[in-house]
């Protein structure tokens, strides 16, 4: 797993612009949170957990700009820094934990020196990254008891390296199924509006050399009547503490088709995308999109100027089609609403 | 219900073409079977009903251009241009189901003069397009006894004016139901690769002033969810002697979306779809597309060059999703096998 979506150098945050992607492998070199969250809001870094690090490393070039020997105005302009990060996307969870987390050791070490809270902070953002790395890894030892030689898994979105500081959430999964000897295939469902599983999730895994097949959405149903699928796999954006999972627009439906084909759906993401705050998935809040994403996708209009567009970017999978969640704490069960309270 | 798809007129074809919609309203003005078959193969028409009459038509063009007064090498050349039109698409029966109306004919008035003959072609021609607009008419007024004022409806692909010879199939029961005066909003699904629904349904309904509102494919589940649906409709390609349903690929998730949130799925088409030749969806051919529809669908390059790609362009309903079938012969229901032979 050569890939990483996002490193840290000497103050500045580099990340691979994946809108780019597959066309070209370029890297932007983020110096101010302004870069950050824009970053963050033209999908240039996407995936719950990758967004999360990237906001923590947002966090500290936010800080390092801030020249004041006095505390009251430090920590005011850290709070502004915070919440203009938390402003850029409204669904993933994970953003709001690794802020959460980095204000968190702020006021921790509020009388130390603002040199050393600046210092302190940058280990943290360092920390978080190097632990989501770790995270990656057992969601994927984890979730490859699951994983049987020969099997074909379906995907949604792009729930791997490139959504996360480490190797992903649902594609490390499979990276660690392969490493174990496993031969693995894929379909990759594209994922419209914004096609990051045929630019992504098809590119991550044609570097590692693992087998993909690249569907539209609306074909998934067809092969998994077809017998072609043993299990699908998904990423996650909020785990509400009784299990709905929101994720990228599609999983729901994806989910459903699994169901009617009895073919065992999980999801697959690290613990903190789970929100204690949120009882249910009604209570999480859906992000809608640009209506151009839409119609004018790749260049070109593909629908009327005028038509009425409908663009959520989420959508919720009620936990009663879940068949399992898998963490790097280890494979919860339902009922969850037991089960993920107790691993807390 | 001002737009056509296709129009006759003194010996040429013309099209509307549909891969340049809805930019551009452009028209073809076929003169060989050569267009015609281009025109069908590149979906400048497209939609069952409509390649059966562009078939048609083109048997007339065929004919036409055979300069000969010998009987037998006017009906081996008239056999050579019907299989040609025959090799244009496999899916759709109404496409063999019109070439097999013009051979018979022919046939039928074989000792007549060849003159004779080319003009009795011609008046067939017409006659399946007339025809044709009258069962679109007749399956509106069946299909809108079930659309009650208010009523929102989600569509996939295209089967409108711009699929048939008339005022469409699944869309002839919205033109229909508004001409009665009920208020009706429809959810067009984009339908990948091709987008028929984002480029043809959302701008032919709008051309008729009815609400539309543009999803992609994989939000269907999610809207249907939300409560916003109470009716799916749409059209086929060809109808086995059960009931399974050939239609465009996606079709078949979006009928088990509907059994999953209890909301009636209905198939609209001519008569003329039913295959009884074809005992179930498993005999139907499928046909597969070139996979650039999906990695280079709209100009820019989407998905790695070398990704593996698989691109149905239809999937099988099993009869038992489908409610109802609404034909220009009547509402046909449960048991298929028994009901449709009924109306023979």
């Amino acid at each position: 797993m050569a890939i990483e979506a996002l490193s840290w150098e000497k103050g500045t945050l580099i990340l691979i612009d994946q809108t780019k992607l597959p066309e070209e492998l370029t890297y932007l070199y983020c110096k101010s949170v302004n870069e950050i969250v824009g970053a963050i809001k033209r999908l240039s870094v996407r995936g719950a957990p990758a967004i999360g690090v990237a906001a923590a490393y947002g966090v500290v070039i936010g800080v390092n700009s801030i020249n004041t020997d006095n505390h009251g105005q430090f920590f005011k302009e850290l709070d502004k820094t915070i919440s203009f990060l938390a402003s850029s996307r409204p669904t993933a969870v994970n953003l709001f934990w690794a802020l959460g987390q980095m204000k968190n050791k702020a006021y921790q070490v509020k009388d130390k020196s603002i040199g050393e809270i600046k210092h302190i902070l940058e280990e943290e953002a360092i920390f978080i990254h190097n632990d989501d790395k770790d995270r990656c890894r057992k969601i994927g030892e984890y979730g490859a008891s699951l994983i049987k030689d020969g099997y074909t898994i379906l995907t949604h979105c792009n729930a791997g390296a490139l959504a996360t500081g480490g190797m992903g959430t649902a594609l490390s999964v499979i990276y660690v199924a392969k490493e174990q000897g496993k031969r693995i295939s894929v379909f990759a469902d594209e994922t419209r509006p914004l096609l990051q599983g045929a630019r992504l999730t098809t590119w991550e895994l044609m570097q590692d050399g693992i087998d993909v097949t690249l569907i539209c959405d609306n074909m998934a149903g067809m092969v998994m009547k077809q017998g072609k699928i043993d299990l699908c796999i998904v990423g996650a954006d909020r785990i509400a503490k009784n299990g709905d999972t929101a994720n990228k627009i599609g999983t729901y439906q994806v989910a459903i088709l699994a169901k009617e084909h009895n073919i065992p759906f999980y999801v697959a993401a690290p613990f903190s995308t789970i929100d204690f705050n949120t009882s249910n998935g009604s209570e999480i809040p859906i992000e809608e999109r640009a209506f151009d994403e839409i119609t004018i996708g790749f260049g070109k209009r593909t629908a009327p100027k005028e038509v009425k567009v409908y663009s959520p970017a989420f959508d919720v999978t009620p936990s009663s089609y879940i068949k399992a969640i898998i963490t790097e704490r280890g494979i919860i069960r339902p009922p969850f609403k037991e089960s993920l309270i107790n691993l807390t």
